[in-house]
């Protein structure tokens, strides 16, 4: 409760601000929709996602990648150049997920010199209406073992893509809060990345969590709406 | 050379005789076919292959096996039981390896109290005419990393697999020996399990494996046909 009206708060305060997300199923544009049509006040060039943090780095690093993702994810990759990869980007691909398309992977990374693998996540599974889907960890696992390499994970927990989010904002680690549900991908991700995080008692959260053996959030609050109203009331100081 | 005269010859003295083969495409009658039309005195009855190896402890172990296996190898099963499988078997698939047919065999192994996943195999790759093919290992990682499992591997070199093959001449570890080319695979394997090994210098033997850090062979040979003669004149004194 009150967490569109903690979003319309942050924005209206000035302070930077991003939406962090595992979603690499659809682009941004659709999953922005669905939480604009919950009533949400939230663009597109504030979701920090897998697959855009993905091209930063393909960018940054001159590499033209061989996509293995699902259809719906393509889009987001259409301003890279794709000819003769020297990468290969690895999402959740469903159906995609054919001997021979995982085969072709497995070919070009084969043949390179230094063979990077990308994956945007390392989720084993998930649940959808019809039952448990393979997730793209365990096609990661795959490629790594064939090829004898480590992938780099793109998405939270990975300090990667902590750190893209913080590029975008223009903003220092220390400068930054994370909020949210998961302790590893969420409050421990963040941390690890030097920022601080609080985690809210909402969601995926559980009261075990509060026991965690390696992660001990900054802080905890009940929901969205109280840490924004705490980070709010520092910042009147 | 020799090898075909070396078979008989051992056949000839009244030693027991397996032979040992880590194949999965294909039943043993398509493979025994093969070494016969080469001039081999070889009968079905004598060959050790993963997927007989894996249908015996099926049986010891009231096994109910869901196969995720190339289609010329679903004979080999024939005779058991596969109604409400409490157990998943993998081989080599190849193309049967689709998104649907991981995602079967992971929701039996995931809805399992005691999930089992055999493996024939734990290559990476192998080669063929039109490039290199992902390997039976490369899904049987997927599955132990999706369920968080370890798979039991059948076929070389695992113990269970030249036990099964004691087991069908009906003799103790350290009355046979094992003659291989494969460092790891052969010599390697059938010496964890009790028995002792030759290396032949034939076939993917490479002067390195002489300098193998972790297996050293009882003993080379210059090929199958010295294996037999040293073994023969042994048995005459």
């Amino acid at each position: 409760p009150g967490s569109r009206e903690a979003v319309r708060k942050l924005k209206a305060s000035g302070l930077k601000l991003r939406f962090c997300t595992n979603e690499t199923q659809a682009t941004r544009e659709k999953f922005v929709e669905k939480l604009q049509h919950l009533g949400f006040d939230i663009l597109v060039s504030e979701v920090t996602a897998p697959a855009p943090a993905a091209c930063r780095i393909l960018k940054e690093r001159n590499l033209r990648p061989h996509l293995l993702v699902h259809d719906g994810l393509v889009p987001e990759f259409d301003r890279l150049d794709k000819g003769n990869p020297n990468c290969v980007v690895l999402g959740e691909a469903a159906d995609n997920f054919s001997y021979q398309n995982l085969n072709e992977a497995f070919r070009v990374l084969i043949g390179l010199e230094n063979p990077i693998l990308i994956s945007l996540g390392r989720g084993r599974y998930y649940k959808e209406t019809d039952g448990l889907k393979l997730d793209v960890g365990v096609y990661m696992k795959a490629l790594e073992y064939a090829c004898d390499i480590q992938a780099e994970v793109v998405g939270k927990p990975s300090k990667m893509f902590f750190q893209s989010a913080l590029v975008e904002m223009g903003v220092e680690p220390q400068e930054a809060i994370m909020i949210g549900d998961d302790i590893v991908n969420d409050v421990g991700g963040a941390q690890q990345c030097g920022m601080r995080a609080l985690q809210v008692r909402t969601g995926k959260y559980r009261p075990c969590d509060e026991q965690h053996p390696e992660v001990t959030p900054d802080g905890y609050v009940n929901n969205l709406a109280e840490a924004v109203d705490i980070i709010l009331k520092q910042l009147d100081k």
